[in-house]
């Protein structure tokens, strides 16, 4: 058990392999002895800064999830994962591998790996897990004759759409439809979905610029475009933030701006960004100075929406409500709302890429609602993908295009993650979990804050952030190598976590992580912290 | 029934919609009398130009297929497909539908409509569709725990891959890998996995400028990539060819030169393409100047390759082994190995994309596998979508990026599209379902050559092509509008086929399309001419 925390070594030793596969294992009075240590550190954290969790209870959704994390080999991955990543590397980079899981037998919040090590996830596949591994509602739709035939007779949907269609849409994906959108393209992944918001919007910018949708494309349009030149392909361009991540196609990646690992090599189109504000923590002690630099920021902005006009306008701005792979940055309502309004004076449509943001990690089902955008500011695009398994772009009508084909693929999503993202959309209603999420938010909030200000984070953990988002909080640590270590030893002591940006520790639990998990979740963090 | 011919009208005046919900309906004794008409214009192919298909019954697979079309509605769509479209209007762009499918009730090479019209379908969702609706094999695969579990537990495969999938990949799509190819990255679609291999390409060829894969990167490119500039962003190019379709994201449609429906208001990388051949039917007719035209287009390519050196070099090739949604464009076996040589020796990658051509429809597993490449002179890269349900990248371990993350996305690929592709590719081997295409395509061209050379194709057909690709055919009509007219008349008659191109038919039927079907097929196709 080299490099475990000593006490879930001793919870541990007792239970063998043989065990693991005994379903007592994931009883809920398993591994009490380890809750009630894990439960000790959070009676630390005073009263009033414990919210009390609205009362979900996981039992609902996963009836026998495990009580706790379980690690069973010197390392994380053991032998068997690393076989099973050695095997791959035949065929396929397993550079990237973190553990090899066993998702058969991975059950709610907690990822089972190749090894038997039984992981409190907190990461989800980042960030595109939502409800939980093996959830039994959700292997019910699997196991329907709906979804089944859906899953092998994939349609054609622009073209050959399921005679259900309206109705899985409409009764799923277009309930949690963000304010002000009622039209939906669906596509297989957030980079194509962050991708057909720019199509839709070069179209519609162009479309402007003509002079409306029944203004016929000119001859030099048609015949330039098959060259790729100009004005058929169009100098227009797409502004996004330092730091943003919008995907990894040639024209997501275009707009990505989080390391260079992302983008070298590539050939990327020459389109501006803009600086995203770096706000100083805690917000309290930082008021004026991190008003500044949110009017520093602003301003910037503008002045490149400004002066592109001359050579290459720009049809659309992209954001993240946070700033996620680029390294939780947040900035204010305030400063979202202005770039809303400075987007729309300067004729460029405003894309909100909620790809990671959304779907109720943030307390809310979009992170953009916090923002407090009047009726007509909404914005003109928001995508989708991950935790949502279904992918795609709300918009509005006027941006739908002006001809048909413009918009146009073979599959143009997969019916069987709309039904997925149906049911899901159905279970987080059901168990309230957004409010649930925003509730445990403050108590996991609170509890961190609690390990935070303890000797054992002294020197190693600064600018704690995502206070008021639920469960979507991150921290810094002292250093990329401190974070790549703290992360190592989380998993090692049972919990897979994740980083983001250069030395941030990101939390992206699922929607079903509770006050239990918070419990083991700050009592582990504040165990490795004192061991780092 | 009104615009469909007598006979159909005849045969499905008494199938009353009480009776097709009955499972004889589906019974292989069922429309006997319209199966002994409609063979009655085979008999008219000469016995010598009709070659025996091999004894594969699709009976094996699809045990109740209907026995043939059924058309129940004045217009295809009728009223119900047509108010489906309407449903799905208010949130989605309706323009591009076809028929609004039922998909539980389509069976093998028969699609339903949400009005009960049966369809026999030789355009198979553009072409994506392998093996049939609803093959009770594949049904049985999706009900499996494993495929289930794989559905809603859908993993990060780069990071946390399945314990399975070594497994999954080594027996399934690594066993129908293109000669020299072990590797392989799996994607969401065609249009990711060309832009996969663009990216893969680039990244090995600034690693071959930089002279080698242990040469780090400069500072000044990690720096000029972060604001997408040259050398981070490097001035690189990929060659393809004119009517190319390679995809519609922002790198792949730069590549894609089919129609400027497709790529106006879009904007593009500069980016060269090359006039690939106009070959003239029948070839046999036009040995010399097809020659002739070929060479053309090998210098002009070859030109292109030299010339860019200067400012931006070509990196990458992309071809079609059969230039399909371009208007289905061939070339010969020489013409694709001289392209694949003169790439090579001006330092260029090599990329084939099979994302259609692939998965036997030709009659090989791989179109490319006719070109005759020597060993050594193999593609770098081969993509593949469509009909095998997953996508991805064949390549050479020497294309593996030199450094994780570099080549990474959430999702990498789905583990049930892969789960599918292994269980089709079982199936397409137990049923020798390749060469059963290969011979289906000599019995289908045969008699289409027939039906092309009676007075009813006289001025209406031309460029009959793709003799010896299997079921791959494809014709033009004398106008777009003549071509559009026919498809229209050959759904009304109960045909699902396809256009491409500005006035090609192209055929795209399943693996499954066997010799009864070629009969309803060419009776059909004989009689919409006759109409037209």
């Amino acid at each position: 058990m080299l490099g475990n925390p000593p006490h879930f070594a001793e919870v541990f030793a007792e239970v063998s392999m043989g065990h693991f596969l005994h379903r007592s294992f994931f009883s809920p009075t398993f591994h009490i002895e380890m809750l009630s240590r894990t439960a000790r550190s959070l009676r630390r954290v005073p009263i009033s800064a414990r919210p009390t969790a609205r009362c979900f209870s996981s039992l609902d959704l996963i009836p026998d999830e495990p009580a706790g994390p379980r690690v069973v080999t010197d390392t994380v991955p053991g032998p068997k994962g690393i076989a099973a990543s050695k095997a791959i590397d035949t065929f396929q980079d397993p550079r990237t591998h973190v553990v090899v899981p066993n998702y058969e037998l991975s059950k709610g919040n907690y990822l089972v790996d190749a090894d038997g090590n039984v992981l409190l996830d907190v990461f989800a596949q980042i960030s595109s897990i939502g409800l939980g591994y093996n959830v039994p509602a959700l292997l019910e739709l699997g196991r329907s004759d709906e979804f089944v035939k859906a899953a092998l007779n994939r349609p054609a949907i622009g073209s050959f759409p399921p005679v259900q269609w309206a109705d899985w849409i409409k009764t799923g994906l277009l309930t949690v439809a963000p304010k002000g959108l009622d039209q939906l393209v669906t596509t297989l992944c957030g980079s194509s979905a962050n991708e057909t918001a720019f199509k839709c919007a070069f179209m519609a910018y162009r479309q402007r610029e003509r002079g409306g949708s029944d203004v016929p494309f000119s001859k030099e349009d048609m015949e330039s475009c098959m060259h790729n030149h100009s004005p058929g392909s169009p100098d227009l361009t797409v502004l996004s933030f330092k730091s943003g991540f919008h995907g990894r196609l040639f024209g997501s990646l275009s707009a990505t701006r989080s390391k260079a690992i992302h983008k070298i090599d590539i050939p990327a189109f020459d389109w501006p960004s803009a600086s995203f504000p770096s706000l100083k923590y805690p917000l309290e002690d930082h008021v004026a100075e991190n008003e500044a630099e949110e009017k520093r920021c602003l301003e910037e902005y503008e002045e490149i929406l400004t002066s592109s006009k001359t050579h290459s306008p720009v049809a659309a701005v992209i954001i993240e409500p946070i700033l996620s792979e680029g390294g939780d940055k947040h900035a204010s309502p305030e400063f979202f709302r202005s770039l809303r309004l400075i987007a729309k004076k300067h004729g460029a449509f405003f894309i909100v890429d909620e790809v990671q943001t959304g779907v109720g990690a943030t307390g809310t089902f979009w992170a953009h609602e916090k923002w407090g955008l009047k009726e007509g500011e909404e914005p003109d695009f928001v995508t989708f993908s991950k935790k949502m398994q279904a992918a795609g772009v709300y918009h509005k009508k006027e941006t739908r295009p002006n001809a048909p084909y413009r918009n146009y693929n073979t599959w143009m999503g997969d019916p069987i993650r709309a039904l997925q993202a149906r049911k899901m959309i159905q279970l987080i209603g059901e168990n309230s979990l957004v409010s649930h999420t925003a509730t445990t938010g403050s108590v996991l909030s609170a509890s961190l804050s609690q390990v935070f200000s303890s000797s054992a984070a002294t020197g190693k953990v600064a600018n704690f952030r995502g206070q008021g988002e639920g469960t979507y909080l991150a921290w810094d640590m002292a250093s990329p190598e401190m974070r790549d270590a703290f992360v190592g030893k989380m998993r090692k002591a049972g919990v897979q976590i994740g980083g983001c940006g250069e030395q941030t520790v990101r939390l992206r639990p699922m929607l079903t992580f509770g006050e239990k998990h918070v419990e083991i979740l700050a009592e582990t963090v504040e165990r490795v912290l004192k061991d780092l």
